[in-house]
């Protein structure tokens, strides 16, 4: 009997797992809590048993056959060694490699394919795969970095309502509707900011967009500011010959209205979700991996 | 014997006190540690106290006359009532009031006159004096305000030398600088981020100005969209009929030929700085006030 191959798609909200045989066709699926390898390894570590486990049943398998699988597991916080060496130690497969949650998403959205993948949701990041070798650009997080990304979207609405009460930029009907939201209080703004995650203030991008696409002034420049950063971010990818660009995340869609036009650049639809991706991953990786019976025979 | 006025300015790295007489004239200064009443408001008790002693005996008064001394402190987070009743129960004077630093600003600024005081330092405030009212505008901190900061400038500053290592944006000589200085690492900024206080992106701004006068392209940037958005606000001011401006800060002078002229609005230079403000509200706030004596005598 061949082992399995695991994918895992492990995030800061949830752990999602997927189970498939050597072909690479999914048997199952399963889902858990959130897996920071940053912040809480031990929980990340429950929460990657449990996704997985819960694949496995609903694929009909028995969980004794996790010790025999081979495993890809997509994961932030994959350059801090000391991070991935713990949970290296600590996984419940025979064999796993840990990558970047980047590198999963490419690959689900690009299959084998060379060009680019813009994640466009909480964040921002840019993967660009050139025969065969990944790069990374933009990214960095909220603080210095992630231009463009839902929650930087929702601070600069923050910000704008701010300006609007105090009647140094001009009101609109969104920065009175968040600033309804917060009583008209300023104090509140800032006490919702003192303990805001990047997450809390992404909450706000559906609202920008939805105001933006009816014409509400401050929408629109927060929108078109936002744009125009993630433009500048796909000249310089075009600009390295890149021919392919796909768009994914929770703000891709809303997106691609406001993006300038690439003539001869192809826009691809993204093939499949990151989960699928470190599913592929594990497949091409172990590929040639003996199966659990001959490596017991092995040692 | 008439008691002693003391003057507080307290602030987050450190905390100064100044002793007067009943009719103004500050007779000696002194200087302690941190005063953050929000944060950590045993320390802000310890330093006020120190501070006012090393005062007393700077005007070679017996530091007994603490308990006899009314005082107005200027302290940053007097909107919080919590804060402020911890304090005030625990102060060392006969009498007090507690005030907010933007205040004394004011006072120290602008003595008793009308106008507006901006202050351009690692924060950003404004406050506007008209016929005795005092209003305040902008600030709102960090994360959702303070535009034009020095914090704000240079956590722009570093975001623009990832954007410049990643070819996202152009370099110039000041991304290049700050890139060395960080061992050409996008990790080593983003830690420096993740731990940054507002005063730590702050001390990038000098740099950020010093630039931006030999023409460096992205420091000219920078300082440019932070004086406009300084601009709405003066222009806000300016608005509500004030036609007296004092700019006071540590960016105050550096900012001075990046703002736009107001041709028939007075830019004042500050008259004293917010020490001499506090004691200038506490001659004023407790001029009826009975000597020390007279009080316990009514007791």
């Amino acid at each position: 009997m061949d082992h399995f191959r695991v994918g895992i798609d492990g995030g800061g909200t949830r752990c999602r797992a997927a189970v498939a045989g050597a072909e690479g066709r999914i048997l199952g699926r399963g889902i858990s809590g959130a897996a920071n390898i940053l912040t809480d390894p031990e929980t990340a570590l429950v929460h990657i048993r449990l996704a997985t486990e819960a694949a496995f049943q609903e694929a009909g398998l028995p969980v004794s056959g996790l010790s025999s699988a081979t495993a890809v597991l997509g994961l932030a916080g994959n350059n801090v060694a000391d991070a991935v060496s713990f949970i290296a130690a600590r996984l419940p497969f025979a064999k796993a490699e840990i990558v970047s949650d980047v590198l999963i998403a490419l690959q689900g959205a690009l299959g084998d394919r060379d060009g680019a993948v813009a994640s466009l949701g909480t964040g921002t990041v840019y993967s660009i795969r050139q025969q065969g070798t990944v790069s990374m650009l933009g990214g960095h997080g909220f603080k210095v970095g992630d231009l463009g990304s839902g929650a930087r979207l929702g601070q600069g609405l923050l910000q704008e309502a701010l300006l609007a009460h105090d009647g140094i930029r001009p009101a609109s009907p969104l920065t009175e509707t968040v600033l309804a939201e917060f009583g008209h209080a300023p104090a509140a703004i800032i006490a919702f900011a003192h303990t805001a995650h990047p997450a809390d203030y992404g909450r706000y991008a559906p609202s920008v967009f939805s105001a933006a696409a009816v014409g509400d002034p401050v929408a629109v420049d927060l929108v078109r500011t936002a744009a125009r950063h993630i433009d500048q971010t796909l000249d310089a990818i075009v600009a390295r010959d890149v021919r392919t660009l796909c768009l994914v995340g929770g703000l891709a869609p809303l997106y691609r209205p406001w993006l300038t036009e690439r003539p001869g650049i192809e826009i691809l639809d993204p093939t499949a979700d990151a989960l699928t991706g470190a599913v592929a991953l594990a497949v091409q990786r172990f590929a040639s991996d003996p199966s659990p019976a001959q490596m017991e025979a092995a040692q």
